[in-house]
């Protein structure tokens, strides 16, 4: 079918770009996509990626910026107390990952920090500063941050299982599933010191 | 310094293809390593790699092939009983990876699988059909299959914050140290139906 009526404006193409990046991040990684496959992939000229964008490198971080505002999220997580962290913070996670868009930053994320050390960087900070600052302020005790970051570890690899390799059972299961056995074990880990 | 005797043989001139093949599919993931760089690495003619192993794709199995066979190791996790059964399995995985040889494999293994679906299917299915193969003799109860991916999902998990990310206190912690945390966790889902 042509294209009918006017060209697409800035924020149109814009947008267009950022959708085609978060694709292609997140389908081959950061390393085996480039500006000139992202620009033809939003039907755009690359000289416009550019133009919007400045590199590669900060597209992928407009690309992958998270969706929410952990400051804003994390006192639905805390305010309730201690009962039920567990399950609140895992119900957070699972419910974003089953939604297209920010599963797809997640998985442009995690591709391309396996093979990049610049993006393996982007994503410890992400996972450790981002993530678990706010969440650390209610764990106590003895390696708290080990084992905040067991916590993240359990996360990550669900995450891996679920979006990446989608292992059955696990790739199917139920939010409410997965809740219900997960929920406890980041307790075990965040609230018993 | 210049070579000296005589050129290395067959077998030494495999060895050192798998050597190079280890390092660059660890390093660069399966995408971005070719045939050819691996031959220059390991200082030997494309055309021997290509007689030897036959593509990239085999080669890469032949690099990845797990050091062990888990028919052998596994009686030293169950037979002591389910107690001890998350610890015993969580000193196993950990030790290994604390292997230059072995982690070099894991990398490989994992940074191809997020960005190719074939080797997604490869780990995919190393992990649940050969690692859990065994260890499901002893799972029991309601979504046995669910629990004991979760908790391969959380020695993934592990493997990529400690090996990948490295994400600090975890991935300089000692094997004593996380075995005492996480082996409870795995124990939870193995054994607790």
């Amino acid at each position: 079918m042509p294209r009918t009526g006017r060209r697409p404006g800035p924020t149109t193409s814009r947008d267009a770009i950022l959708e085609a990046a978060r694709r292609q991040f997140a389908e081959a990684g950061y390393e085996l996509t480039s500006i000139r496959s992202i620009a033809a992939d939003a039907e755009v000229d690359a000289a416009l990626v550019v133009h919007f964008f400045g590199s590669k490198d900060k597209l992928f971080r407009a690309a992958v910026t998270w969706p929410f505002d952990p400051a804003e999220l994390v006192p639905n997580i805390l305010d309730p107390g201690p009962a039920g962290l567990g399950e609140r913070l895992a119900r957070m996670f699972f419910t974003f990952w089953d939604d297209p868009v920010t599963s797809r930053q997640l998985l442009a994320l995690l591709r391309s920090a396996m093979t990049n050390e610049n993006f393996a960087r982007l994503l410890r900070e992400f996972v450790v500063t981002q993530l678990f600052q706010h969440v650390m302020e209610v764990v106590e005790g003895p390696d708290r941050e080990l084992r905040a970051e067991l916590a993240a570890a359990h996360l990550l690899g669900i995450a891996i299982l679920r979006l990446v390799l989608r292992v059955e059972p696990l790739a199917s299961a139920s939010i409410d599933q997965l809740v219900v056995r997960v929920g406890p074990t980041l307790d075990s880990y965040l609230l018993a010191g």
